[in-house]
């Protein structure tokens, strides 16, 4: 099919609101994106019309919300790819999917001494999980540092592996400057898992995850177009082998006595309690859309973007923006000579365009390019041309009050 | 106000459907409650036109989600009467809060041979986490059990502390027998910290944490008339500054450098990544219709409920009933002779009626009666009398076929 983003847009109610008096020109992807109409109806049907708890209840509604919810896994499993839905494990999101291999695949597995390998790039969500095992057990953490402009070479990657490495962590795109990481030439390189951080580089390309030779992948849906408190971590059968359970509770064991608790198998094994039925089901939708919408157009418009974005800013000679990397999602960090980045944020605002300032939960980062914060356009598959120009503008318009 | 079932059903699109032909006769509220469409349309509000990520994103949206959802720490203060809504902490539900217990609290303060009390009636979700401690740090389980009617008294907890014992975790009131436990004496009882599991004592009866003199408290939203994926638990401040972090990375730090990590204050030391913000903003919808009602109203109805259905139920001299404790709620536990609770279950259900069977997650309740399942029927705020002389024809069916 062929890419229409107006019709695409036209399915995302909010964006034809307005913020300030002005049209909402929403570049804050990066930290959430907006939802269109299929994934709040599918919300809607299911606590209207479809609802009960899940997993052995036998009556009808319960039957009916087990088939919408678990038929999630087989969707989330053809997004990715990924070589069987029993390796997907259902997460509220990137960073407890991240804790789940933390806490139950590394803390039980690395002694004192073992190191974790991680770019000086990745999300707090995939820093502070291994810091604990740092502070907790003696675990090491040996950084790699990107390129200056914002690459991270695969093989730099794995220079940095050693006879006592357990772990690569890292991103496969970074939320701070957009860049692209080649993990498949990484975990082509080691014998070391490898855990990719997805939360970013699923929503802009295609994941293809039986060709990428990783071990474990995580995706988060608020990030996805989709619900709150949904996403998935798929691992492969081998790792989930060596992991004991993260969360206990319900739908999670076989048996429970007084004298112990017999687990049930994975995926279930990993998956503790009621989980976020509907907030799946409205992943399910997302991806389906986005499936839809097939995941090569939305990249090709995506990079239409990025470029017309990286080309004007490159004109602006008082802005600064970290990382330039050949491959690189349409996310934008900025910074400008005698203005705070909450102040761009804010002027910008004025104008209804949302970008976020801050350190975008990657101290590290902004250390390594000697900020404390900046201020960050991120785009998505709903954002056009115009809106690239509208950012421009906005921009001249600081520096026209800061000049 | 007064009580009026029939307006309150009118809230729930769900009621007004049919299953099999029959109109719906929804007696599982004890593994998930229906929606009203007062938190349907809260979703769909957030969703639609006050959507973005929360916290520090200085944009007009971000500001206003993070206004909706922070909010909701206010409401939920104020649901359970808490004396400070600093000690409010979000949480996935009621299983994240029992595991952020155990991680957070109970790992780094328990050493081996050191004991946990617990009722022989607790949900798995607050069994399987003190579980993880007896399996990885030799901490012992001390099992009270109930009276053969179902009913805890204070007093048999208190004989089970020891000088060893470091925490109580005791559910307020029981899924299976609906029996309501003293957790008041309990805790007036002991300088033992105490847990108390509220998943469903809160939704049936007014809970006011200020009297209660506990030290944990957790609700689940999805129990609470809420959206997939909310809740919360309530920890005293001198119980927060025993713990340490649970998940690690976005928002529960101060500062993360390539050397350490600086963790927030609470509570969002103990709230990692982005949060379930919509799911949160739903559950601030239904403790506010909850409110508006009022849980005395709530109680009494269901009081009502639940005589009609004792008095009923015991007529019925071929029906075993689980537990009959004085003080309930209006969840009944049931096996018939000659029939499984699976085939009650599905034969209810042809004649619309929803029951659940198995062991509702409380095995070691089932070793207690001697069996390995049960078909229940939990009552809400939303069923009638009417319903109460549905399940009795329908058990009386189910006796029939059987007989």
């Amino acid at each position: 099919m062929s890419f229409d983003v107006e019709k695409i847009r036209a399915d995302f109610p909010i964006l034809s609101r307005q913020v300030n008096k002005r049209p909402l020109v929403y570049l804050d992807s990066g930290a959430s994106a907006q939802k269109p109409r299929q994934v709040i109806d599918a919300i809607t049907r299911a606590y209207e019309g479809e609802y009960a708890n899940v997993h052995r209840g036998l009556h009808f509604l319960s039957n009916l919300a087990t088939d919408n919810y678990e038929r999630v896994r087989a969707i989330i499993a053809r997004f990715l790819n990924a070589p069987d839905e029993e390796e997907v494990i259902f997460t509220s999101g990137s960073t407890e999917a991240i804790n789940l291999v933390s806490y139950g695949w590394a803390a039980p597995n690395l002694q004192a001494g073992d190191e974790i390998v991680l770019s000086v790039m990745e999300h707090h969500a995939n820093i502070v999980p291994w810091n604990f095992l740092r502070e907790r057990q003696g675990a090491v953490l040996k950084w790699v540092e990107p390129d200056p402009d914002g690459s991270l070479p695969a093989e730099k990657v794995l220079a940095a592996i050693g006879p006592k490495t357990k772990l690569v962590a890292v991103t496969h795109m970074s939320n701070v400057t957009g860049t692209v990481v080649d993990v498949a030439a990484i975990a082509a390189g080691t014998d070391v898992p490898v855990l990719v951080d997805g939360s970013q580089a699923a929503v802009h390309m295609p994941v293809d995850l039986s060709a990428l030779g990783v071990d474990f992948y995580c995706i988060t849906g608020h990030k996805l177009y989709g619900p709150s408190g949904s996403g998935a971590i798929w691992i492969s059968r081998d790792r989930q082998a060596e992991m004991r359970p993260f969360m206990g509770g319900g739908d999670m064991i076989k048996t429970v006595s007084r004298d112990g608790v017999v687990y049930a198998d994975p995926p279930l094994k990993f998956e503790a309690g009621t989980p976020g039925i509907v907030n799946q089901i409205g992943l399910g939708a997302a991806l389906e859309y986005l499936m839809d919408i097939g995941m090569e157009n939305v990249a090709a418009h995506e990079r239409t973007l990025r470029d017309r974005a990286r080309d004007k800013l490159r004109s602006l000679n008082w802005l600064q923006v970290q990382g330039d990397a050949a491959d690189k999602g349409a996310i934008f960090s900025m910074t400008m000579e005698g203005a705070h980045a909450h102040d761009i944020s804010t002027i910008l605002d004025k104008r209804g365009i949302a970008v976020r300032a801050g350190s975008h939960c990657a101290m590290p980062l902004m250390d390594f390019y000697g900020i404390t914060a900046s201020a960050r356009a991120s785009f998505a598959m709903y954002n056009t041309e115009a809106e690239v120009d509208a950012l421009i503008d906005g921009l001249q318009f600081c520096r026209e009050l800061f000049a």
